[in-house]
């Protein structure tokens, strides 16, 4: 390590590698069990061509490198063991430009996805991404692992808002795909390897973003339900009335709602919390009057219909940033230990009895379990949070094998926005077939032939080990 | 090639092989200059096992094949050379299933889009992908180009409409990778590979296509505006005052206007003549009564604020159905011969200059020329039609300069939504770095070792081919 320590200094400048206690001092995650880096090495370049530099020395000593953004992911993607080198982003920092005609930001990889947010709102634009870990999390880290979150049945996953960007290659080429304009069929779109590839394919360092026109209107609502059948025609005729605004569907399964309304959770439940199934459903347009009084016709249709039992309209901002509260009020789930949080997709006309069948499996094998179940609908995606009941070092296996093992029958995945990292790489599998997984691992050696580049997440690159759970 | 038509025979069936007469009375393209196929033998797949076994004996044999779909391409993507094997998806034609909860259609991928689009709206669905070829286009053509059409602005381009998709790589191996949810991460985003890569990577077979909410509402207007930075700013207007409904923002400078609103054209200018730009806008909603009211406010807004000099809006589906005949009546443009049509794509901050500089230098050039201008502002793509006045042998070369050379200063691209096919191979290299025209070789050559996968398209395998035009 000491040969490439100095060879990296040499190549990025000596202030730029750090060692030693400038690193093991440094947390390892944003969030979860608090840990820090275990690798010796984290060299902070300043450009793409320092990028490329260190590259170029850890590829000519075949030495292992995980790239590092906000560190805010959730299944272990970033995780760098005593014998890899970090390559943290943190220094690519700058909004390098914001065209408002075309609607476009370049920013290099390190900028916080909040900032971005903020730049575009200057402009009278929004970048659509939104997530909890806006102020932490980097747009580069967002493109690295294909980022979802709450806005995605009406803007799409990062994927669709990077028009380009640059990534730098295992052996340290530049490749600049830097286009600005939604359409551009000029050979392979070569961004799409390096989104959602979790850093294992190459380290991106700038990008183009998409920006869209800033919503003047903000209406929001939640509605209880009794079936369903009405979960899903309540998101068809929402969808349906409001035309093109829907931009929010999000559905709690009633532990769930009532585990963030009822105390120690500080919200109060806006509708009745004896409903199986809870909605907050939001529309973002362009005239607030009108915008309003049509969110507040179709949900008095809904109720007319008997779609929905019940329904309360965010009244003010306040009103309105308190109902996701309740939404985003994750931390009740912390109260349960162990817990078990799962990020998964299926087609909605499986989801009620995927999670019936779920329920009564827990129920069957840990009578004391708890179940939580919420997630963007109209995606098809469902987070699952569960509590065994008891402590029980086998629990999480078994709660695994519950939650993944009957998305394959299903056609669903063990991976809708988080990723598979380290955490559910042995479970990929049950998302992908034998000859999906050969052609990503033929991508995979083709792009890096000596696999430095986060080696060991998302897939191994021998068949065996990424075929059975470990 | 006796050889090779025994084993295809042999492997997919005697009725399944086309040679002779059967083969060289077919046409070669749905429209341009007549011509028919070139190619001695032709494969008409009934599955994707065929398929499989098709290539599979072409890759053995190291065959050319080259994929053939509704041969609506526009620049000879799908060409077929004397020694090359066609593969004609037309046998694969079936709707498999549509799913109306989750919004999805899986379909072979010899269906024509407009079956596709029919098969959607029975079920109160849209496929949201449209284009003047979509009675012959298929789907799996559309896929393998990335096709655009008049709403990319609204619903994105076919890449953004493919939730999954089955395909064939060179040696015959089927990868199915038929996801049918918005989210999935679990490991690389393969399909993204076959997507607009013009059948150089894999043949296509099958496709999981995501479905929109079928709109109830439809307001369509023309308007004329008397600077550039009227259109931009009429854009933004429109764009920020219909909240998401904004489905089409249609430019048309002022002499294809002209061009297709008078003799012989059969249409009438629903808007003065005597503006240097008109446009045609769209919106597409969900409810009737105040989603007319909303557009009809919107542009009186634009006219009170002097965005726009002139509008007038289509009252009945009759007058909307003629509003965009005006824009697609493109035939107008065959009276002008020689005619050269090109389709690039560029920022819109650069649109103005760039049509301008290129008016100047074609005045200087021909003088006697016709320069046509139209396409899909928001998207940055122009078409750009050239008639250099006179017959002139060498005029396309010299056209094709004018047009392309300028776009690598600015970030443009040669093609927009078209493709490069072998009609604009010459010119990749001015929107593609030397670095991404790497990285897309190393890709073909990875999954095509034998180079038999629609062979020069794109680009040639040798590096020296795509740098200078033949």
């Amino acid at each position: 390590m000491e040969a490439i320590i100095a060879a990296l200094r040499q190549a990025v400048g000596a202030d730029s590698v750090l060692t030693g206690s400038d690193v093991s001092m440094r947390s390892a995650a944003a969030w979860g069990t608090p840990r820090n880096v275990a690798a010796q090495v984290l060299v902070r370049p300043r450009s793409a061509a320092d990028v490329a530099a260190a590259l170029a020395v850890c590829h000519a000593h075949g030495q292992p490198v995980v790239a590092h953004g906000g560190l805010t992911g959730l299944v272990d993607g970033a995780w760098a063991e005593h014998n890899e080198v970090v390559l943290s982003l943190e220094r690519l920092n700058q909004i390098e430009s914001v065209d408002p005609v075309g609607r476009t930001m370049t920013v290099q990889a390190g900028v916080p996805l909040q900032t971005v947010q903020d730049a575009a709102a200057e402009h009278g634009l929004m970048f659509p991404l939104d997530l909890g870990a806006r102020g932490s999390a980097t747009v580069g880290g967002n493109a690295a692992t294909n980022a979802g979150g709450n806005r995605v049945i009406r803007y799409g996953m990062t994927r669709d808002m990077v028009l380009g960007l640059e990534a730098v290659l295992a052996n340290g080429t530049i490749v600049s795909s830097m286009n600005s304009m939604v359409k551009n069929n000029a050979g392979y779109d070569l961004k799409q390897l390096f989104i959602g590839s979790e850093g294992t394919l190459g380290v991106i360092t700038r990008l183009v973003l998409r920006l869209r026109q800033q919503p003047s209107s903000q209406d929001t609502a939640w509605a209880a339900l009794d079936t369903f059948a009405h979960v899903t025609d309540f998101l068809d005729h929402m969808d349906r009335s409001l035309g093109g605004t829907l931009s929010a569907f999000e559905v709690l399964w009633q532990d769930y709602y009532r585990l963030v309304t009822s105390p120690p959770a500080r919200s109060v439940p806006p509708v009745s919390a004896e409903h199986p199934y809870c909605v907050l459903v939001e529309a973002l347009g362009g005239e607030p009057e009108s915008d309003a009084q049509r969110f507040e016709a179709a949900l008095t249709q809904a109720l007319e219909k008997g779609l929905i039992a019940d329904a309360a309209i965010g009244k003010s901002q306040a009103e309105r940033d308190a109902m996701w509260a309740i939404r985003d009020d994750v931390e009740q789930l912390l109260n349960f230990k162990p817990l078990f949080l799962f990020d998964v997709s299926l087609g909605i006309k499986h989801m009620q009895g995927y999670v019936d069948t779920l329920a009564d499996e827990l129920a069957a094998r840990w009578p004391a379990h708890r179940l939580f179940v919420f997630g963007h609908l109209g995606d098809g995606n469902l987070h699952v949070a569960i509590h065994p009941g008891a402590a029980d070092p086998d629990a999480r296996s078994e709660v695994e094998d519950l939650v993944y093992r009957p998305l394959q029958r299903i056609g669903g995945s063990v991976s809708a926005e988080h990723g598979i990292g380290l955490e559910k790489k042995a479970y990929l599998h049950l998302a992908r077939s034998p000859a999906e997984l050969a052609l990503m691992r033929l991508l995979k050696q083709t792009l890096d032939p000596k696999g430095i580049l986060n080696p060991g997440k998302i897939f191994d690159l021998s068949e065996g080990c990424a075929a059975k759970p470990t």
